[in-house]
């Protein structure tokens, strides 16, 4: 069965990168590109994610299982219009997802196709369309939300994320823009229920997966005295 | 050697409790409460926290084996004035803590001595000599920060924290108040580097220990390019 899945890197405090920096220029210097870097270090020596790159070398490591795992999972990607742009020049004529990528727009575009597998089809009428359409286009597979956090959020704020897998990097930032951000939507004394169904601890990170129950009203108990 | 350790149960979006309840009546029924209900329940049944409340029965399981080895490790305690004033009547004639604990307050006040090996001490001239008098009560074992939130943050960003345990519990919130909140006093491109010494999961909390490294520049790398 095909699972709506999303994974991403965030500090101990919850952030997947520093606070959003406005403007075209100088990205590369910003705080929210040293905080990315940061927490997604522990990908770059990975075999699994240096393949995609085109790049040699790398280790065969836990990490690059749980790395080569979630690219293999993946039939198709629903993807925020940001990342996308961001991506276009960087990940150049042969993208590294080798699967059709759905980006979520307001502006209406022609399909992108790419070497490799990757093209990116443009969806203007909203994110439940985006994800219906990767998941006919997923060929069994899962369809993982690539990013960026936002777009995350929404789906999980839509009911429509099933697994969400987060690589806990041991940093603490303080500041920067956070995965799960207050935007969700919940209502007073409400949360979204998670059950977590496998752990895998390394010393740059920990990789804990979840699949989602979603939302329930938070109860109170007895305190133990009851019972 | 005494270690300044602090634990804490959050849910993954790091909450705590829910939005602070102002006033004095009716925190049973506020958000605070429920969400502090939820993040905690994974405590309720454990054979090792009932005993310590005088309740009889509860699972002797291993997260009741992480609460009485946090229990066993502390010989004593730094705390906040709003939890010592929360607890002071429902912790009752023998508080659960059996060792020294040390308030954090403005208010002079003369120590209290509980049943059971608990006393209160008051510290007005701030939590680095609430930490020492602690380091030096403690007999050789650790200092634990038993909270609220607000003192364990304070004592991570003056750098006196050697160990973070969290209990990540699987449920968003949306709000509330946060253990790594934004008033942590990094820079920008600054965070406080950690290491995960032991992650032990079991389907309803995921227990993480992470060692304290220290203050650490946020540098960037060369996303894999040049090596």
């Amino acid at each position: 069965m095909t699972k709506v899945t999303a994974q991403m890197s965030v500090s101990l405090d919850g952030f997947y990168a520093g606070p959003r920096h406005e403007g075209g220029d100088g990205w590369l210097e910003s705080a929210e590109a040293a905080a990315f870097y940061r927490v997604t270090r522990w990908v770059i020596n990975a075999m699994a994610w240096r393949e995609r790159q085109g790049f040699a070398g790398g280790e065969r490591d836990v990490n690059s299982d749980i790395i080569q795992e979630t690219f293999e999972a993946a039939g198709a990607y629903v993807m925020g219009r940001r990342m996308a742009d961001g991506g276009e020049v960087p990940w150049g004529e042969e993208p590294p997802f080798r699967a059709p990528v759905f980006v979520v727009t307001h502006r209406p575009r022609q399909t992108l196709e790419r070497k490799g597998g990757t093209s990116f089809t443009y969806v203007t009428d909203g994110i439940t369309s985006a994800v219906e359409q990767a998941k006919a286009a997923a060929g069994g597979k899962n369809v993982a939300v690539a990013g960026g956090g936002t777009l995350v959020r929404q789906i999980l704020a839509a009911g429509l994320l099933d697994e969400l897998e987060l690589h806990v990097v041991p940093v603490v930032l303080g500041t920067g823009m956070r995965l799960l951000d207050a935007d969700l939507g919940l209502g007073v004394k409400e949360g979204i229920e998670l059950t977590p169904t496998r752990v895998v601890h390394t010393p740059d990170v920990t990789h804990i997966r979840y699949s989602v129950k979603g939302r329930a009203p938070l109860v109170l108990d007895d305190r133990g005295r009851g019972n």
